[in-house]
């Protein structure tokens, strides 16, 4: 434990060092406000509480704070400088190998020396300990300086945890300890060809051996990170089938396959996982993904985690922290992709107000003109929304963690019904968001000499992996609205109206707090029809527009955040606050206005369409589409 | 022009030898529906009624049918199969030349030599004489196929068009028929880097001589086709201020300007027009877009067209028709990127009916979940439905040029208001579209190995070029809508009105009409609340939602324009149809109903915020953002 807060204190050390060694004009474009981020942790949602808990009293709001500052100056140093090299110089596939930015070692190297692997690990398993609000604030920072390179460590991580959670010691002993410090990469290997978001069509196959291990015959498609040389290994936390399981998801177990095997002498051996395509993708460009043929000369070995045939529960833990690390990604892209676009738009002249029109008095910036204001606040809006909701999930990942019995029940429940919310709104809003942003830079922001259509690009992705928008939507509607007779649901909602009456004390939050209340009530009433349509007339119908009411939650969701921290900036605004914060809180009410006014109202057409049961699309003839 | 008659039979027999040139495996994937070409074309705007008129009488049905088919057999031979090609093997910079895929060369030659580049001028300039409705309903057709490819000659039409409309005879005779052969490239320079969508603050300069040309010394950007080796020349249409001019646009003229000048022995020599720079695109990349430096070396020689000073207005025919040039390859994107996305989801097999949950069965087509179907069904209400208003304006554009008097007055005022939305809809439209086709092919729509990536790169472009959305947004409410007292909106409420008179006849239509009935009274409230504003507030508070205004105008011409194609498919479902038919027509009605139960209910949130005058944007402090 000690060691560990040592560790922490060296690796700052360590990066305040650098400074010398990157020097000072590497601290290139603003990615990220580390102000809105503070206020958040600490102003919103009051991070240091967590430290009165026997599991934090380690930690401390300086504590905190040192290791924000660290997360920055890495993010600042290593990843941002080389976020648009990535990009062009993306993975080759050489020989049945994968070659990466060389960057990617140090990277690796970097995030398992200073502990950012292990950042919420236990102390009893050389973690660091800290609290999911403030490691998920570090891997925000992380991902809005270049998701690509954020994605070799996080998925390590995940990979990690899933070990620790569910294999045996030996397991443990004979992976993690590598992972944890950066010399083995972690995948998660769920997709096959003939199985995309169906998983229970897998086909990979487990046989058991009498030498305790399993031999692997399949092919994966997909694999984020799946080969490459910034590591010595790669552990892929694979979902097969063992010989004579049961169909569907019932039978899907979990194994531990290395891409090299650990010989009796110790050596890494071939494990015969082979690396037969890589993706040429539209953006994401930085991490490789690749095709995975295991087993083609009968030798690939696995390790089976936890019970057999309950390998779809387990992945699901990873898999949830995942789709949260998703919605983190995509948040932290639409905020680089703010700062960039904020910059042009205070600096790029041209035009007039529309109230002055003669042509001899100098342009002014743009950011003068009322659409562009309107779209940057559409940009911070969306994404400063997304990240109260994301740190909002984290609050509850450590509220579930140390707390018990019901008051454990209630925030697992509450991260229940979030998590689609979480990884879809910030994923969803990413790609408007960024195409916002190519927007407002006009024709610089279609050309390479800008980072805003690399954020365009690299966004798509988000809807897609780790369930597709789709996916999360029936996720929502068809199993977290309805879990236990509603429960999840109604505690969310009364953990809303409870923000709702809190906003009520504020003179300057009653309009909004009314509006949240009648789109709460707007966003019950549908789901009360939509329940009754699941009664009448099965699930067909209840769901076939579960994308958009998803997409209404979401609304709902982060209309509630926008008032959490509307009641944060008037607590600070009644009190005397120097010109800095005053200047920051009047911008928070601004885009909170800005939220409530724009955004709140598309719920009105969403509800419209999500109240007239009427099975258009679900009764349409695929024949006829021509 | 029995010339041009017989040319254009020729034309049509050369390409169906080509047949036997190209084979017919070149004839790859649908990019266009004919069926839903020919229904617009015939049964919605009864184009043959065209050649009732004297202008036309030359033309009929069979011979408009003939020129869709070689349009078609042109598209998928020559340009389709050169799609991703072009985008792979991009434009490159070599010692200030710029090198174009091969083929290029090619496709100029055959759109000179097809009479394509000339397929609307008149008999008396040697052209096609064709109605726009079918010369546009082609160029969709090949912009569809390859919306690069298709740039450069389309480039050429508009430029020759305005040297024919405002130039003298000798200068028709100097460079007119070199474009219309499709030898030398036509462009339009208008953007400098300190004056993008204002072009007010241009600063290229022109100086008269005594030679009769002027002395042309400046820098351009953002030029398309602007410089290449696949003619043998480029011709500027080039907008500059003669030295003395008055500031603002009224001091602005228009030039023609060409990279390699005329001696008087007829050889081509240097006209001072270099090559600074090629931007690399996000998308859109078969096509160069060049930064241009002119009379660096002090003898780059200009032509003025027509008028000093009135430059802006000749240019502004041919940025009509390019900016309803813009909807038309948005449209065509967007339509390829259905049947791309429609192709896949009827062959892709995945998952299984949200009622079916045995997983012993095998999966489903992704076309029988209701997601895909609701996506597929967006992506053609927004294409079709664009494809339909962007006919109207064509037919306008024919009726403006034969009649006479007041209804001339009144083609060309709906044009005139149409114009922003033609370009603006199909433009923000495509970008949806596009990524909604992404999303149906998940992972693989995130590949390069589908087209659906590229089109969703290629789509962003539209927004921006040509006007941006937010130009087009204060156009469409601070000009169109105003002018004249209101005149243009009235004309073109009263033909919407008359549809849904028409429309009301149907049982099947009767709820659809009431709705869009009720949508347009809702646009006339919000119309009149804006009005109220300008006269009380003035012209920022007015027009700082200008963009949602546009957007709301947008829905409720598509939902016109569905109501049209109803009525249509109405008539025909009437009669005793052929089951192809029928099928087509019931698509038809479905894709209808999809557009007035989702998209129709859009409109609810946009006249929330829109009644709504709070100046919440135009009051943000340009310092609140951080």
């Amino acid at each position: 434990m000690i060691l560990n807060c040592v560790r922490l204190f060296f690796l700052i050390v360590c990066t305040i060092d650098q400074q010398a060694l990157f020097g000072e004009e590497t601290v290139a474009a603003r990615f990220i406000s580390e102000r809105n981020l503070k206020f958040l942790l600490y102003e919103v949602f009051d991070a240091e509480s967590l430290t009165r808990f026997e599991y934090f009293r380690e930690h401390n709001k300086k504590s905190f704070d040192m290791v924000l500052k660290a997360a920055q100056k890495l993010a600042k140093d290593l990843l941002y400088p080389i976020f648009t090299e990535m990009d062009r110089k993306s993975p080759e596939l050489d020989k049945g190998d994968v070659r990466v930015h060389p960057s990617v070692r140090k990277i690796m190297k970097e995030f398992g020396e200073g502990g950012w692997i292990t950042s919420k690990v236990p102390f009893e398993h050389d973690g660091e300990q800290l609290p999911s609000l403030i490691a998920d604030a570090c891997d925000f920072i992380f991902l809005a300086a270049n998701y690509s390179a954020g994605v070799y460590p996080g998925l390590t991580t995940g990979a990690a945890h899933l070990i620790e959670s569910f294999g045996d010691q030996d397991l443990f002993d004979a992976y993690v300890p590598h992972m944890h410090a950066g010399r083995w990469q972690g995948t998660m290997a769920l997709t096959e060809a003939e199985a995309g978001s169906s998983l229970s069509d897998i086909t990979t196959e487990a046989e058991s051996t009498e030498q305790g291990y399993y031999r692997i015959k399949g092919q994966k498609i997909f694999i984020s990170a799946g080969d490459h040389d910034g590591v010595e290994n790669i552990v892929h936390l694979l979902l097969a089938k063992i010989k004579g399981a049961p169909p569907g998801v019932k039978g899907i177990s979990l194994f531990v396959v290395p891409k090299r095997r650990m010989n009796a002498d110790g050596s890494l051996i071939s494990n015969d996982v082979n690396t037969s395509g890589l993706y040429h993708k539209l953006g994401y460009r930085g991490c490789p993904i690749v095709q995975l043929s295991l087993g083609d000369g009968n030798d690939c070995r696995g390790w089976l985690v936890g019970e057999p045939h309950n390998g779809l529960r387990y992945m699901f833990q990873m898999m949830n922290e995942f789709r949260i690390g998703v919605g983190l990604g995509a948040t932290g892209m639409a905020t680089a992709a703010y700062y960039a676009s904020l910059d042009y738009a205070r600096t790029r002249c041209q035009g007039r107000r529309l109230s002055q029109k003669d042509p001899t008095l100098p342009p002014v910036p743009i950011i003068e003109h009322s659409d562009i204001k309107r779209m940057l606040l559409f940009q911070r809006a969306v994404s400063e929304g997304s990240l109260s909701l994301l740190m909002q999930c984290s609050r509850y990942v450590d509220l579930q963690k140390i707390l018990e019995g019901e008051e454990k029940e209630k925030y697992h429940l509450l991260l229940d019904i979030l998590t689609p919310v979480a990884k879809s709104y910030p994923s969803e809003m990413a790609v408007l968001s960024t195409s916002t942003g190519v927007q407002i830079l006009g024709g610089s922001g279609y050309c390479e000499d800008y980072p805003l259509e690399q954020y365009f690009r690299d966004a798509r992705i988000h809807p897609i992996h780790e369930g597709t928008t789709g996916i999360q939507g029936l996720d929502l509607l068809g199993r977290k609205v309805t879990m236990q007779d509603g429960k999840a649901f109604f505690i969310y909602t009364e953990e809303v109206k409870q923000t709702i009456c809190d906003a009520e004390e504020y003179p300057d939050l009653k309009v909004y707090a009314a509006k949240l209340c009648d789109t709460l009530d707007r966003l019950r009433a549908v789901t009360e029809s939509l329940l009754a349509v699941a009664r009448e007339k099965g699930p067909e119908y209840f769901l076939a527009d579960a994308t958009l009411y998803l997409e209404f939650f979401g609304i709902v969701a982060i209309g509630w955040q926008w008032l959490l921290q509307g009641i944060a900036a008037q607590k600070a605004l009644q009190d005397k606050c120097p010109e800095a914060d005053r200047i920051f809180f009047s911008g928070k009410m601004a885009t909170l206005k800005y939220f409530f006014g724009y955004e709140i109202p598309k719920t009105l057409g969403l509800a419209d369409r999500l109240l007239n049961n009427d099975g258009l699309t679900l009764e349409m003839e695929s024949d006829y589409f021509n």
